[in-house]
C-alpha cells in the first residue's frame, strides 16, 4: 500500500514536471515567424493659410478615426514635424498607414469613410504627397 | 523514515507545482508596457536623371548599412514608391528611420557614418524631403 502511494506521488511528480517543462520554455526560444512584408501608406499633408487650429484638430481627428471604419488599416500613427533639417518642403502632418497588402489599401481607397474624409480635408489641404511602399529592412 | 521521504516528496512536489504555475502564466496576461512614443524619421528621396541603377543600388544599401554603424537607430525600414494615387511629387523611395528620441536622431545626423553617405548621395540626389514626428495613435 505504501509503495502504491510512493508510485502514485512519483507519478504525479513526472506529470508536473513534464507540464512544468512544457510550459517554461522561453519566449525568447518559442519559434518566430519570419516578418512579413506589409505595405505602408505615408500621406503627408500641408494646410492652406488661414486653415484654423479646430479645423486641423478636425482633421487631424478624422484620419485617426479612419481605422476604427476601415477594417483593413492593420495599424496608423501619425504626428507632426520636428525636423531640425529644415527639408520639410511645407509639409506639417505625416500619417502613417498599414495594410498587409494592396487588397487592403483597394478597400481603403474608395472607401465611403475615406471618400468622407477626402471631402472633409479638401478645402483646407494646400498640398499632399503620398508615398506607398513595400517593408524592405 | 518513510514518512520523512513521503514529506520530501511532498515538499518537492509543491516546489515543481509552485514554479510551473509562475512559468505557466500565458503571454497575453503578462503585464504590457504602455506602448512608448518614438520619434520617426521619414526621407524621401528622387533621383537625378542619369542615375543608374548601380548608383541607386548603392545608394539604398548605403542607408540601410547606417543602422549597423549607428547605434542609436532602433528600427529601419525602406521601399519603393508604388502608390497609385500619382501624388508622390516624383519621390520614388522612401528611407523609414526610428529613434528613441531627440537624443539618438541628433547622434545619428552629424555621425560620420551619416555624413559619409550624404557625400555618396549628393551628387545623384534631384530632391529630399525630411519629416520628422513622434509617434500618435
Amino acid at each position: 500500500m505504501r509503495r502504491t502511494i510512493g508510485a502514485a506521488i512519483l507519478s504525479a511528480l513526472l506529470a508536473v514536471t513534464t507540464v512544468s517543462l512544457i510550459n517554461s520554455v522561453p519566449i525568447s526560444a518559442q519559434p518566430k515567424e519570419a516578418p512579413k512584408k506589409v505595405l505602408r501608406h505615408v500621406v503627408l499633408f500641408k494646410f492652406k493659410e488661414g486653415t484654423t487650429k479646430e479645423q486641423v484638430k478636425a482633421i487631424e481627428a478624422g484620419f485617426a478615426g479612419l481605422s476604427s471604419k476601415i477594417d483593413t488599416i492593420r495599424d496608423f500613427e501619425w504626428g507632426t514635424d520636428v525636423s531640425p533639417e529644415g527639408k520639410s518642403k511645407g509639409f506639417t502632418h505625416c500619417f502613417f498607414v498599414t495594410f498587409a497588402d494592396e487588397k487592403g489599401r483597394d478597400v481603403y481607397l474608395p472607401h465611403a469613410a475615406h471618400q468622407n474624409f477626402v471631402k472633409l480635408v479638401g478645402p483646407q489641404v494646400g498640398d499632399v504627397c503620398v508615398v506607398d511602399y513595400w517593408t524592405q529592412k
